[in-house]
């Protein structure tokens, strides 16, 4: 499924025949060997495609300097970091530190805002892109490929009459995901352990972005048997997505590192997609490439 | 003590002489009704200080376009926000949205990373000053009126020499109250349940901003003796600093909304603090004011 995306990125790189190929810069600044082993797992699938990789490792105190520095070098286009860190909100402060010309990774708070906001440019004459989260648009781009996303329909409002129902509401890729989905005109209902709210452009799509409306009383039971797609994303291997409220010929699409679906998903679902790391990788090289497109839009205008 | 800066602040504001009042707007988006109080007392604290106060009632779904439009109000020159309001990594999207320009909390990423970072104004011309986040803000007042900043020594510089220890090291207020210490010159231990961390800007204030060293097996047993000023922050009613530990006339602030020292702390310390609320709610007001300041040194330039 990824192969698709993979060479769309290879082919936009070689139209764009860059003097050298645009580099990507990793930080390792934690003892976690799960950290160590994704990172390997970026080099590799940068290489594949065309790009350079480097992986710095940085004493987590310094972190911060290296990363301003990293912003201010020209011969850096992207800067992955391996979190957690801290494992605490300076996590988020570090976040914030990439340059947004170098967030690979979508986190800035200006792309988050403009996701939410469904704005898809940085500047006024629509040239330079802004770049969604990895995780989120990698669920998208599986979406845009299993043909949920209706290309007869205009771009931006691809998903105009599916319902969909989204497990997880963090700020990391529930709730993104979520706005995302309903800024292309899909009816959400995402749901957490407190409630199910549904977010929506409104009857015919008449809002230029989503708006959030409650649900009091609504649990999973309410909105799953309505969803054509039901997407999970909850931690742990405890929470199961019960199988008896799946719409039958749905498409159900597990974004949790453990298995959200039991295996007997397959008898409900036209199409159940265990897993989406891959697709989240390819995404990331994308964003690297737009990054890439951008500064060289910007160098054109000015 | 806060009675001092209260006047400086209208003495500040009346030597200005607006044209209308300078305007906080604070929005309520919870039940809790400790948010009511304490937006309740902002409004008499600021109308006492000769400023005007309007608190809006906000659906919290709807708080992100009402920030929006409280951002691009030019009726509006501070806008706080009564958090916590889903308690979670959404609270902390919301805080970025709050502008620049109104930010009188002083939460946005450029603030803090300007106080990290030691860079006291927004633009070269060091007209427009950068605004520093309250709680912290207010122990450093504190710590002025009490002249533990020694106005002998050079501005930036006048906590040379002073060993202070800071019990919390939560992104809000411990992580930057121990920067802001460092960079005005201190040697601070950053104390929380893992570790001990030093704050420094090295021998004879070398670097023009702080570092951080490492200190392996340190506990508050190794800090606290050493330190002139021992503050802490700890939630809950659980923590208390072992009295024995503080060095006899060292000055003690407690900034947790619970008691931190024991009853006995009087007989070991030159001055015990055991609140900075009001402090607080001034230094909130002083950031209004130089949020005003910042617009007309803007509006002069441009």
């Amino acid at each position: 499924m990824s192969k698709k995306l993979q060479e769309e990125v290879i082919q936009s790189l070689q139209a764009l025949n860059p003097p050298q190929p645009p580099k990507l810069v990793g930080f390792l600044s934690s003892e976690d060997p799960a950290a160590r082993v994704y990172a390997e797992w970026t080099g590799r699938n940068c290489r594949e495609l065309g790009f350079e990789f480097e992986l710095r490792e940085v004493d987590r105190e310094d972190l911060e300097e290296s990363l301003i520095a990293a912003n201010a070098d020209a011969g850096v286009h992207g800067i992955i970091v391996y979190y957690p860190i801290y494992g605490s909100q300076h996590d988020r402060y570090l976040q914030q530190i990439v340059g947004l010309n170098k967030d690979v990774e979508g986190l800035s708070h200006t792309y988050i805002f403009n996701m939410y906001q469904n704005i898809r440019f940085l500047d006024e004459e629509r040239k330079v892109k802004s770049i969604l989260p990895c995780t989120p648009l990698a669920v998208i781009k599986v979406l845009e490929y299993l043909q949920i996303y209706n290309t007869i329909l205009p771009y931006g409002n691809r998903l105009h009459g599916r319902t969909i129902t989204v497990i997880n509401r963090s700020e990391v890729v529930g709730r993104p995901l979520a706005a995302l989905l309903a800024n292309d005109g899909a009816y959400v209902y995402s749901v957490d352990v407190n409630d199910v709210l549904g977010f929506h452009r409104g009857q015919g799509l008449k809002k230029k972005r989503h708006e959030v409306t409650e649900k009091p009383g609504w649990t999973m039971k309410d909105c799953i048997p309505l969803s054509d797609v039901v997407i999970s994303g909850v931690p742990g291997d405890k929470f199961k997505v019960p199988l008896e409220l799946i719409k039958d010929g749905a498409v159900c699409i597990n974004f949790s590192s453990e298995k959200n679906f039991a295996p007997g998903v397959k008898d409900r679902a036209s199409i159940y997609i265990p897993a989406i790391g891959k697709m989240t990788i390819v995404v990331l090289l994308r964003n690297l490439l737009r990054l890439y497109q951008n500064t060289l839009a910007q160098q054109n205008s000015s």
